[in-house]
């Protein structure tokens, strides 16, 4: 009795990672549900997604940090780059924002990331380091004229001001940082028929364990 | 000279607020781009969409804490709850989870909404109590069979397992906790032409001040 539910879960389990292709024209295996590594290779490709193409769900991660008081914050970022072999990701921002007096103080950040599509939530976390002026500067070179009035805002991001538009963005290099994220903690979250949770953590060279959801 | 530059300013800055309507049919003028309690009200209306609409921005905002060890932490939650009145954001959680653990050390949380249609970010900062046992009784009651499951996951969430299933999910109302979030801080950017940003404060009664974005 236990062996026949036991052989009728084995199918259930895997009947639930049988789905139709895109143009419902053929019915395809997922990869094995238990498949550390293929998971992990899911979530890279969402980011490397994110920084090529405007559109894509790891395009804006948001970012958590937290306040010298203690408090956290999050914001909307935009990725701007995802290395894998150096376990990076990369944002820009003016130094002036209060992410970077909450790095200064705390160097922990933690993004999030919901992939509709695959039902999929990326959470990472990782020390930043905050580049500036020369460190930054090929970075710098690389930004478009358009995106460049992004870093220096006057008066700083966050000052009172007694209109809605009483602020200026002219563009300003010593105003541009980029936070070199060094992931320490990829945790993913795949919300399918049944949901599965797995963590995978740089000291481990990014052995993956799975968790209870 | 100065003084037609400031009317040709104001003109413009007007003009961008003029926008056809959803069936093209006729041009609509936005509220006043100075009128901070427009912009306050605005975000209320999707936070309390949130509440009641599954497919709303704001029913899955990203909820940060901070972990005892100092560390931000970032995850989808559903919101529950949205009083103006009581400024009162409600989210409901499994006790075993590591939110209610980072609580428990640091009562201060941060939520982020970004609702795509009306290029509005939400971001919220608020105090925790974290309501169980007979103190959530009422709310358990309400909530439906089906979702009851979320809360007693066995092994509880977090713990390593050998496969991607080797969990259980019975319902225990001993579980069940209800994160009363007291707002104190609302801190909303527009990212129309050109952006908004505003701050609201509890302490002052919810007034707002334009921010420098």
């Amino acid at each position: 009795m236990n062996r026949q539910y036991a052989v009728l879960k084995t199918i259930y389990l895997h009947f639930q990672f049988l789905h139709l292709n895109k143009d419902n024209t053929k019915w395809q295996l997922m990869s094995d549900p238990n498949d550390l590594q293929a998971l992990l290779d899911e979530a890279w490709r969402h980011l490397s997604r994110g920084v090529a193409d405007s559109r894509s769900p790891a395009r804006c991660p948001t970012f958590a940090t937290v306040a010298p008081d203690g408090t956290p914050e999050a914001r909307t970022v935009v990725l701007r780059g995802a290395s894998r072999s150096q376990s990076v990701l990369e944002v820009h921002t003016d130094i002036a924002t209060s992410k970077v007096a909450a790095l200064q103080h705390n160097p922990k950040a933690a993004f999030h990331v919901w992939v509709p599509r695959a039902d999929l939530q990326i959470r990472i976390t990782a020390t930043v380091e905050i580049q500036t002026g020369s460190d930054a500067k090929q970075k710098w070179d690389r930004v478009p004229e358009g995106s460049r009035v992004s870093y220096g805002t006057r008066p700083t991001p966050g000052t009172a001001i007694l209109d809605a538009f009483a602020y200026e963005k002219p563009s300003d290099s010593e105003r541009f940082a980029v936070l070199r994220c060094n992931l320490l903690e990829i945790d993913l979250v795949h919300l399918g028929a049944r949901h599965r949770r797995a963590e995978f953590i740089r000291e481990n060279k990014w052995a993956g364990t799975w968790l209870a959801p």
